[in-house]
């Protein structure tokens, strides 16, 4: 079983210091919601975030969604051979279930995503089909028991696509980590986690992208062409 | 030069059958516009659509959306080696020009579409981004004097994504024609204008998947690992 983990992903609950700003609450409340309780979205807070640390790595929801349905479109995906997860900027990891399709609908994602950070979970028909925990990147790890863990950066080693794919399969558990920002690099406590970082594109590739090219490879290895 | 077309795309405005219905004219006057100027949607003209011949096929802008994201995040596309082009069902070609960002929001796509759509083209700082033309498929590959035009459905002669590339990449103009609807195969119309077709997957795949993985492999005959 791969698991793919989108790192140090975009994707946070407005954070404290900025919910009194106007343009904040505005945006909230024009959709009935309190501003603790809805994403930080750049096109939205744009000019409440420029007071924010880290401000250009954050509230980007709209790639982690990209991300996410990129790897459940993949045979590996519903074929059960893949689980994937994210961890958020922040210090929180979600874990997707099995077969889960989410919505492609932007406005719905994020709809589900408030409602995964305020309730931990996410169950319908009995099946839980999403879960948030609070819990740093090295318990993330933990908890998955990746016997491997191979990030894709471009400060890594070069390397391509299809020799980190068949590294990956070569291995029981491995965990790819890809991160889930616009731009940069892993954060330290990310990157102290990775066994292996590669390189696997001389231009940088948005996240979409890459997940679809090493899965694809990875894929070809375990299930053929 | 190879030239993507996404073929039968599910795009479209509203049809003059259902511009008088209730549902369709209120979530046209939210947006502040006449239900001939917006496009089809199925997520919000689903019970309208359900009048329409093919609407299985159609309404879905959301799926034109990400298989152009996904198309446009290629470095072959930033490096000017990938043209794009959409048929939609209905019989109108969009020509993409070179180094355009299409908007990630859906809601700021569909406007840009619908634009499109009334004006004939998006134009920004002399520069021409999107041109839509009156034109059936045949018209379509004839102005893009494709040597070959290869399509991909599961109805194909079964083959991969490498072997595919490969065939592409051994002409000088080839087109890779690949389907924007939800379900089924190409239209005859479609059909009869391909002088190949392969079925790259046992499984159906989303049309950005097919996309993102006959682009990679495409890519790395031509640019390289």
């Amino acid at each position: 079983l791969l698991t793919l983990i989108i790192a140090d992903a975009a994707l946070e609950t407005v954070p404290e210091s900025l919910r009194d700003h106007t343009a904040v609450r505005r945006s909230a409340a024009s959709r009935g919601k309190r501003s603790d309780e809805v994403l930080l979205d750049r096109s939205y807070h744009h000019a409440a975030m420029l007071r924010l640390k880290d401000h250009s790595r954050r509230g980007r929801p709209d790639l982690v969604h990209f991300a996410l349905l990129e790897a459940a479109a993949t045979p590996l995906y519903s074929e059960d051979r893949l689980r994937i997860c994210v961890h958020m900027f922040g210090g929180k990891a979600i874990f997707m279930g099995e077969q889960v399709r989410l919505p492609r609908s932007y406005l719905r994602f994020v709809g589900l995503m408030e409602q995964l950070l305020q309730e931990g979970k996410v169950v319908s028909g009995g099946r839980r089909l999403l879960e948030s925990v609070d819990m740093d990147f090295g318990g993330l790890v933990d908890r998955i028991g990746a016997s491997s863990v191979v990030g894709l950066s471009r400060s890594g080693r070069p390397s391509g696509f299809e020799a980190v794919a068949e590294d990956l399969a070569s291995e029981e558990d491995a965990a790819l980590v890809v991160g889930g920002f616009p731009r940069g690099h892993f954060t330290a406590e990310t990157a102290s986690c990775l066994d292996q970082v590669f390189s696997v594109n001389r231009r940088p590739l948005e996240a979409h992208v890459v997940i679809a090219r090493a899965l694809y490879e990875y894929e070809t290895q375990v299930l053929g062409k």
